[in-house]
């Protein structure tokens, strides 16, 4: 399996407001370092998985409605608790939509599956990793 | 599938007293910087696969015993030669008791699959990954 | 020159309410990977600079007010822009402040300089370095 | 599963004429921070999964070849695009070539996965993963 | 002193031809990871030394004309050595001129020091640093 | 001020029988990821401040009598609490022999600094720096 993995990172507030979050309840944010990984099975006639420049933008584009947000304001998330999990989820299939429209470019076809981890800190990460 | 991963580190001596070792089998130590990635197939009511918090605190209990020690005299790894691999084992083994006792939290049934990694140095590290 | 350098973090949310700011003008949030240096010219007779243990309790206990808040409702922070260099300042001077008490041990008189470095992501961070 | 990961580096030149690469299609060139996973089912009786002093070794005269070259002129990449997932395809078939040969010692035969990741910045990477 | 430290990287391919390079002589690259350090001895009214946002922008429009290209070819290094410490001191030079020009905002008279790092592998790296 | 760093590592054994250590006074030991930094003033006429092959080999044979052992049986230690400062400013010692000595090649009188930095964990860190 050939796998490309890209970085990027947003920047946002959100609050937890349940018990077991304790003082994570309130309003405060984080920095999430985004990295996707686009696995395929085979190379392209370039030699590619999925081109790096695309895969760049796309997870630009995705991550663009929530960077500098405030999730609590985030119709997307209206009702829901934005843990890491739920984020990287949330990137996960929006991701997994753009490569069904085929903005990965003419090979999108060819990628099977995702994984979407979010760093939040040096010390802890979460990531959601499934098949397409 | 999701995963949760959180970050702490042990600080040991111990000897490796076999040939293969070459000139690390006399007294020397490591510092271990330890991974641990709790996966779950999918996220409890409160959006969490694993509580990070929960996470850190039973990976450092985990450790404790561990942590500052001559594992030549841990009672634990008697008559066993305590390559990276085979630590990365023993605290496999300690988290996945931990889940089988609930420490995680009330979702620990959830928890499917564990990865424990031991980073040795900036060039060298070594896990073990497997299903509960 | 000996320095002895420490990491923690925080995660926090505010608004930048300035023209310059742009998309960040609203509420979001960051991680803020603290890493705070304590300089000493010389070494104590138990071969320290200052106890890394003491260290890390004290830089822990100057996070703490930040941690997991709206920067925007902490009254230090009150009528002041909270960027990046302003908190590494503010946790400068905290620090500096804990020095003074000597809450770093005995030997906190010999610490002759600070430096407070926050990493807001993967590709930016900022400083504050300062004799005492 | 139990893995042992090393990493080194090569600094190569090439260049990718074909119109996807834009601005890449000219000479120009990439440090590969390369990392190499072993995996095996089971640890030997010194308790090693692979002794990470032959894994640096193999891994260094598999990347020797390649390390300080221009690509367009080594002569297994004629022909063909050298692209990081290419280039870590042909590391991934060297070392297994290197297994095969029992090169990685007397538990070479315990081997039964590898991978293969090129860092090609802070920011992209790109690996092959396969059973041999 | 307050500094603001932004990343972006290059990847370049170059020679290096006098025997003191051994292997690095002849045609080969390098991933520049690129750290450029603005460093201000008080903040602005908006509690800023330097822009972030302008400090990224111009850090990469003075790294433009050396991305993807092949250094040996670039009009500005002709019949010098572009060692990583050449390369270094030339970002040094072009960021320094930006600073003159007012590029990185009303505030750019504050800039009196800047620093510039080249991570070439995950083991070394090189630097210059001066003030303006 | 130009500056080159190289990176190796040493694996340890040490007490540190004082009670100011705690936890830390029995047999335990220490991975140091060791950063060597040489500093000069100008560069020689290949584009050098410090050749990185030859910085990286004179680390090495500096880190060599150190590696694989009980710091409380090195003759040079003998008597001293090994803390990370005292270790940082012994191979800052040895660097500034091989200085002295010209280990570093021709141009090693223009080396006129150097930076010894020793990372304990991924949580703690520390350097000792002076003039030669």
């Amino acid at each position: 399996m050939f796998a490309v993995e890209v970085r990027d990172h947003i920047m946002i507030a959100h609050s937890l407001p349940r018990p077991v979050f304790g003082p994570a309840q309130g309003m405060h944010g984080a920095t999430y370092v985004v990295d996707a990984v686009f696995f395929t099975r085979d190379l392209d006639e370039d030699g590619l998985g999925v081109d790096i420049g695309a895969a760049t933008t796309v997870l630009a584009e995705v991550l663009k409605p929530l960077n500098y947000k405030n999730l609590d304001e985030v119709e997307t998330f209206k009702g829901r608790v934005t843990t890491t999990e739920v984020v990287a989820k949330h990137i996960f299939d929006e991701l997994a939509a753009a490569v069904a429209d085929k903005r990965l470019g003419p090979g999108s076809h060819r990628i099977c599956r995702l994984k979407i981890t979010l760093h939040e800190s040096h010390a802890a990460r979460a990531w959601y990793e499934g098949d397409l």
